[in-house]
């Protein structure tokens, strides 16, 4: 198309347990999903780096999987407050909880395309019951219809979603207190998991 | 003061590894900290939970520590578009990345408290270069000087800190995802640290 392809994606851990949080706060025990927008930069070879995320007021019909209520005020309002802390982070695409593709996803993915400067917009979406091992997210990139060969086709829709790579955010070495804190918040983990067995018996 | 205490803090992972990128997008190489908004839940018997946060726009004189920006408004506005998300949760508090408690805190404390529904504020300094063993995090609550005992005094001010019992929150047995995570990020943190390591000899 001319336009900035997205090669691949490195995800932010911050950026992951904030969706998990997110579903569990907003969509635990029911049949909804979280939706939210990525934030981060796109380099010139394509990679993009998603630093941040905030979550979106969010409803879709379940009869009726078209039908959906996707804030944009709310999109654009919340990009302009988190870019009075961090000017370099833009919007660059959106998550869902997915836990697959639905209908109304191109047309979601048509909205945020449209904050996007790159003209391109990455989907994650981020499985927050892992029923496998590895890493429980997934990326893509949705693209015209024509153009596409390997993509996963949504049916009627012009655009479908084409994968692309994706691994979480390598932490810079000199950034001890994430490590010490991830250590920390492992061992609490632990420790719950620990407890919840002990108590199940 | 008849007001409901805050007897204990419990901080949930997700918003640690914020205030740590917060720092790091915001404040590293720099001498300046990172300030920002708690968002949770305080019981009927005072524990508090936190289970998000936000970066605010703050900016203090070097020279003179008493003077500071802390935008108000942005503070009010956020909490407002992160309900319309997650009704339950409120203002319960603030964080800094200190290290130390600051001249300007108890001033920063009283902005902070006038947002809290319980009339007490949480203050949460998270160390993001941590120097010893252990959680790099520490609680306080501000009271009034003539109520305090063991509180930390911070000279001439009419509030002081008192400390609170502070842990990581414990997550759900049923969080899956929330583990599965943590050991991904875990990975990628020991193998980025390694290659810093490796490339160092």
């Amino acid at each position: 198309s001319g336009r900035l392809p997205i090669a691949a994606a490195v995800i932010h851990p911050v950026v992951l347990l904030s969706i998990v949080d997110h579903h569990n706060r907003a969509c635990k025990n029911t049949k909804k999903r979280a939706v939210g927008i990525l934030l981060g930069t796109v380099s010139a070879r394509g990679q993009v780096d998603v630093y941040n995320s905030y979550a979106v007021p969010f409803e879709e019909d379940e009869r009726n999987p078209q039908v959906f209520f996707f804030d944009h005020d709310y999109v654009e309002h919340m990009a302009a407050m988190f870019r009075k802390v961090t000017a370099r982070e833009r919007i660059i695409g959106w998550y869902s909880t997915g836990p697959k593709i639905r209908p109304a996803d191109p047309d979601i993915d048509d909205i945020v395309r449209g904050f996007c400067a790159s003209g391109r917009s990455l989907y994650l979406i981020c499985k927050v019951e892992p029923t496998e091992l590895g890493l429980p997210t997934e990326t893509y990139v949705s693209v015209s219809d024509e153009s596409s060969v390997l993509g996963v086709s949504s049916g009627v829709r012009r655009r479908v979603f084409e994968h692309v790579p994706c691994s979480i955010g390598a932490l810079e070495a000199e950034e001890v207190g994430t490590e010490h804190l991830l250590r920390d918040v492992k061992d609490a983990a632990a420790v719950t998991t620990l407890a919840a067995d002990v108590s199940a018996k």
